[in-house]
C-alpha cells in the first residue's frame, strides 16, 4: 500500500462530502441573462438593467464594483445581451440570512455553463491542503495538499509568533502562507484545467494564529495573558486584498473562532460532525499541535484547548518525524512471538517514526506486555526497536526509548486532563458521552483502535468513534457548496463557551490520574481493561 | 454690491437649509466608545469587541476593511481601551434601511468630539460646488466653489462626450472632473482648518454625463438612440476608488438619475424642494445648459428634458458671457426716459452680459416698449445698448441684436414646450400647478419677475414661485446629514416617469406657440398681458 499525505487527504473527504446532501445555494453562482435590449422608452442604464434582472434571481441586493461598472456596457453588447453573469454571495459577519448580499464577480458574453467553481482551504500550521468544487454541479475536482511554507521558521505555532514580532517577520510569515495557498491553488486549477480566474469563491480554516498571520495581523496577544486575538470573524474579504490567486473580485470567507485557542479548524470540525445538532451528547478532539476538544449538543456546547499534541507530531520523540514518506505509520507486534511489522509511508526504507506509528507501537507493545501501564519497558529491554538499524535508511535502529514513552504518557495525561476538565465543567462523565469525533489530520491517519488501548481515545462502542478526516478543509467545503452552512458556524461560534483550563483546580489531578495507560482509572476503558488482564 | 458666483452660492443656500430640522442619522457617525478591557474569562478579539460595542450603536452590521484590522489592537490600548470610532452608512441601491450597514471608517485613540465632517458636491458642468459639514452638530462650516476643469475642452457637454471617445480623452476629463473636486475639497478643509482626512462621507450630485465623466465610465450612449447610460444608480463608492483627496475609506454617495437627461442633480431639485411630498402639483424647472422639468406631487412624478437653456449660458448671444467679474447680470430700463441702468458682478467695468442679465434686459426692453411681443426691436433701434462702448470694459458696446433676441426666444419656446408637453402628458394645465421651483444655479441669480415677463416662468402668483438657489448641493447636503433622505431619493427616483420629448408629435406646436413674449396665448400670462397692455 502506498500512502503519501496527499493522497490521503484526496482518499478521505470526499466520502465524508457525500453524507451530505448537495443543496442549497452556493457561495457563488452563475447566472445565464438574456436581457431585453434597450430602446425607445426602455432606456435605463446598463448597470440597473442588469442588476435588476440579477437581482430577480438572486433575491437579494447585487453591488457592482466600481472596475466591472466600466466594462459591462461592451460586453452586454457583445453577444446581443445575452450575458453569463458570477455573483458572489456574503453576509455581515454574524447577521445572518437577512443581511445576505450578492456583489457582481464577473459578466462574460454569451452564456457559459462550466462552473462557478470555489476552492476550499484547510490552512494547517504544517499542512496546508486544498479542494477544488464545481459548485454548478457540486462536484470535487480536484485535492492537493502541500506544505506549509512557514515551516521553514520552525515548526510549532509559539515559534512562529515570535518570528512575527521581528522586523519583517509578520511579512514573510505573511508571504509565506498567501504563497503556499497560492501552490495550492495553482495546482488545483491545472489539475482541473482551469484558469485561476475563475475561481470565484474561497473559503479559508485555519487555526487563529494561521489565519492572522495569513492577513498580515499581529499574533503577538494570541499567546499571552489574557490571550485576545485581532478578529475572531474575520467574514469575507476580497481575493486581491490578500493576495490570492483566484479571480481579484472573489470574496474568501474566513470561518470564525472561539478565542485565542479554538479557531475557525475547530468550528469547522464541529460543523462536519453535525454534533451541534444532534440530541447526543458528542465529544470532538482535535489533537495536533495543540489538543483541542468540543463537547455538547443541539442545545449546548463547550470548548477547551491545551497544549497537548507535540508528542504526536513528530520531534520529540526521540525518532519522531512527520508523516513524510519513509515514517513508520503502522506497527504490529506478534503477543507470542514479539515479531515486529511496521509500514512505511510510500514504503521507502524507514527514516523514523510518525505520530500514529507512536500511537501503534505504544498500543502493541501495551498489549505485548512489553511496555508497562506506567509507561515503562519491560527489563531487560533499553528499547523498544520497530526497525533494526540494518533495516533503516538511517543506519540507526528507530526505536521508542522509555523517554520517549513517557513523554508521550504525559501527552495522553493532558488530553485526558482537557477531557475530564471539560465533562466536569458541565457536570458530565464518559458515560454520557454518545459519539466521539476525531478531528484534524492526525486523526485522519490514527489506527482507532490503538487510540483506545493508550487512553487517548474513550473507550466507546467502536462505531460511534468516527474519524472526520481533515475536517478543518471538510466545514470549509460544506460553507462553500452551500452558504447557508456559513451562518450556521457563525451560530456555532456564539454558541460555544470557552472553558478555561488554566483556571481549573481540577486540571493538575486530572492530569495525574492520566499518567497511565489507558488510564488509572481502569473503570473508564472496559474493554482494554480485558484485553491487558493478562499482564496483570 | 459685490456678487461673485462663489458668495453667491455660500449665501443663498445656508438659508435654503435651515428649512430643514437637521434631524436624523448622518452618513457618517462618530462614536465615543469605552470598551472593557479583555480579561480571563472575557478574551473575544479585539475587533469583534469593538464591532459588538459598536453593534450596540449603530443598530446595524459592522463591516471593518482589512487594513485597519490591522491597526485596531493598538489604538484600542493607546489610551487604555477608550477610542474615537468613525463609521460610514450605506446601503444597496434601492434597499433602503433595511439593507443599511455601517462601514469602519477609522479608529483614533482616546475621545474626540470634532466633527465627523462630510462633504456633498454639486458636479455642474461648469462649476464645481461643495459644502463641508460638520456632522457632530448638523452646522455648515465652509462653502466654495470653482470652475470645473473639463471646460477647457468645450463647454457644453456634447463635446465633452465626443471628446471621452478620443484616445486618452476620458481619462483627461475624469483627471479633470477628480482635480476639481478636489480643489474644492481642499479649499473647504483649509477654511475649516481641518485635515481633508478628516471628512469621512461625500454625496456627489451632478448630472448623469458628469457622473460618468468622473466615474471614468465611457459616456458614448448617453447620446444616441436609445439614450443609455452605463449607470443611473452608482450608490456608494469607497472615496479612494474615485481618487478624492477625502478619508480613502470615506464612502462617497452619488445621487441616482432617471435615464440619460434627468441626473442625480435633478433628483437633488426634487428632493430639496419637496414637491414629492406635497398634495399640491409642483412643477420644477432646471434651465440651464440644458433644460429639465419634473412635474407632479406625492402621487406622480413626470420629468423631461430637452436642449433648452443654451441661449442663457452665454457664447450664444454676441456679447454672452459667463456669470464672472464684469458681467452684466441686472438691467433696469426706465420707461419713461428710456434710460438704462445696470450692475455687473464685482462691480468691474462690463465686460458682456450674462443669462440673468440677457432675461433682465429683454424683460425691461419689453417692458418698456423697446422690445416687441414677437422679439423684434421697435424701429429705429438696431440693437438695444445695455452698455456704451465708452463704458465698457472692452471698448465696445455690450448690446443685444435682434438676431440675440431671436435667439433666447427660441430657447424660451424651447422651454415653454418642454412644459406644455409635459403638462399635457399628464391632462393638466398650468391652473393645475400651484408651486414653481427654479432650481439649478442659473434659477438662483435670475429675478423671477423678468422671468415671468419673458415667459421663461409661469405667471403664478410670486410667492408660489420659488428659487432653490443650488438645489443640487442642497439636495446631497440633505443626504449627508440624513441618511432617509437617500433612500427618499432613490425612491423619488424610482417614482419619476420620464417622458420622451422627441416623441411627441405636440412638441413642435407648442414651441411655436411659444415664440412669442410672453407666448400666444397670453391668457396664460395674465398680470404680463396687464403691464404690456400699454404698448399693444
Amino acid at each position: 500500500m502506498r500512502v503519501t499525505p496527499t493522497s490521503s487527504l484526496n482518499a478521505g473527504c470526499p466520502v465524508m462530502v457525500e453524507r451530505y446532501e448537495f443543496k442549497g445555494r452556493a457561495l457563488t453562482e452563475k447566472f445565464q441573462l438574456e436581457l431585453r435590449p434597450p430602446g425607445s422608452g426602455d432606456n435605463i442604464a446598463d448597470t440597473d438593467r442588469l442588476r435588476q434582472a440579477l437581482e430577480r434571481r438572486s433575491s437579494c441586493p447585487v453591488g457592482i464594483p466600481l472596475d466591472l461598472l466600466k466594462e459591462i456596457p461592451t460586453r452586454l453588447r457583445q453577444q446581443e445581451w445575452k450575458v453569463t453573469v458570477t455573483v458572489g454571495y456574503y453576509w455581515p459577519p454574524g447577521w445572518g440570512l437577512k443581511g445576505l448580499t450578492a456583489r457582481l464577480v464577473e459578466v462574460e458574453p454569451g452564456f457559459d455553463y462550466s462552473g462557478p467553481f470555489g476552492v476550499a482551504v484547510d490552512l494547517g500550521s504544517t499542512t496546508v491542503a486544498g479542494y477544488l468544487w464545481d459548485l454548478g454541479v457540486g462536484r470535487l475536482v480536484a485535492a492537493y495538499s502541500t506544505f506549509n511554507a512557514q515551516v521553514k521558521v520552525g515548526e510549532d505555532i509559539l515559534t512562529r509568533i515570535h518570528h512575527a514580532a521581528t522586523s519583517q517577520g509578520l511579512r514573510e510569515l505573511q508571504e509565506d502562507a498567501v504563497a503556499s495557498i497560492n501552490r495550492v491553488i495553482a495546482l488545483l486549477a491545472r489539475r482541473a484545467n482551469i484558469r485561476p480566474h475563475a475561481i470565484t469563491a474561497g473559503v479559508i480554516s485555519g487555526n487563529t494564529t494561521m489565519v492572522h498571520l495569513l492577513l498580515g495581523l499581529p499574533p503577538t496577544n494570541i499567546c499571552r495573558s489574557p490571550y485576545v486575538p485581532v478578529v475572531n470573524a474575520p467574514g469575507f474579504i476580497p481575493a486581491e486584498q490578500i493576495g490570492l490567486y483566484i479571480h481579484p473580485q472573489a470574496l474568501v470567507y474566513f470561518l470564525p473562532g472561539v478565542g485565542s485557542y479554538v479557531g475557525g479548524d475547530i468550528l469547522a470540525g464541529i460543523l462536519a460532525s453535525g454534533m451541534h445538532r444532534q440530541e447526543d451528547i458528542g465529544l470532538l478532539a482535535d489533537i495536533g499541535t495543540n489538543g483541542e476538544m468540543v463537547l455538547g449538543n443541539r442545545e449546548w456546547l463547550v470548548a477547551a484547548a491545551g497544549a497537548a499534541g507535540p508528542a504526536l507530531e513528530g520531534g520529540v520523540i526521540s525518532c519522531g518525524m512527520r508523516a513524510e514518506p519513509g515514517a513508520v505509520y503502522k506497527v504490529y507486534i506478534d503477543s507470542q512471538t514479539g515479531k515486529i511489522t511496521y509500514q512505511t509511508i510510500e514504503n521507502e526504507p524507514a527514516r523514523g517514526i510518525c505520530g500514529s506509528g507512536v500511537v501503534d507501537a505504544i498500543a502493541q507493545g501495551l498489549l505485548a506486555g512489553i511496555i508497562t501501564q506506567r509507561g515503562e519497558l519491560r527489563a531487560p529491554l533499553a528499547s523498544l526497536v520497530v526497525v533494526p538499524a540494518e533495516e533503516s535508511a538511517t543506519g540507526k535502529p528507530i526505536e521508542l526509548t522509555t523517554t520517549d514513552i513517557q513523554r508521550f504518557l504525559r501527552t495522553k495525561a493532558a488530553a485526558n486532563a482537557i477531557m475530564f476538565t471539560l465533562l466536569e465543567s458541565v457536570g458530565c462523565t464518559l458515560k454520557d458521552v454518545k459519539y466521539f469525533y476525531a478531528a484534524g489530520a492526525f486523526g485522519e491517519h490514527l489506527d482507532v483502535e490503538s487510540a483506545v488501548v493508550v487512553g487517548l481515545y474513550p473507550d466507546l462502542p467502536r462505531e460511534n468513534i468516527i474519524s472526520l478526516g481533515n475536517s478543518s478543509l471538510m466545514g470549509a467545503s460544506l460553507i462553500l457548496t452551500d452558504l447557508r452552512k456559513g451562518q450556521e458556524v457563525e451560530e456555532i461560534a456564539r454558541r460555544v463557551t470557552y472553558v478555561e483550563m488554566n483556571n481549573s483546580p481540577r486540571f493538575m489531578s486530572h492530569f495525574t490520574a492520566g499518567l497511565f495507560f489507558p488510564h488509572t482509572d481502569l473503570h473508564l476503558f472496559p474493554s482494554v481493561q480485558d484485553r491487558l488482564k493478562s499482564h496483570t
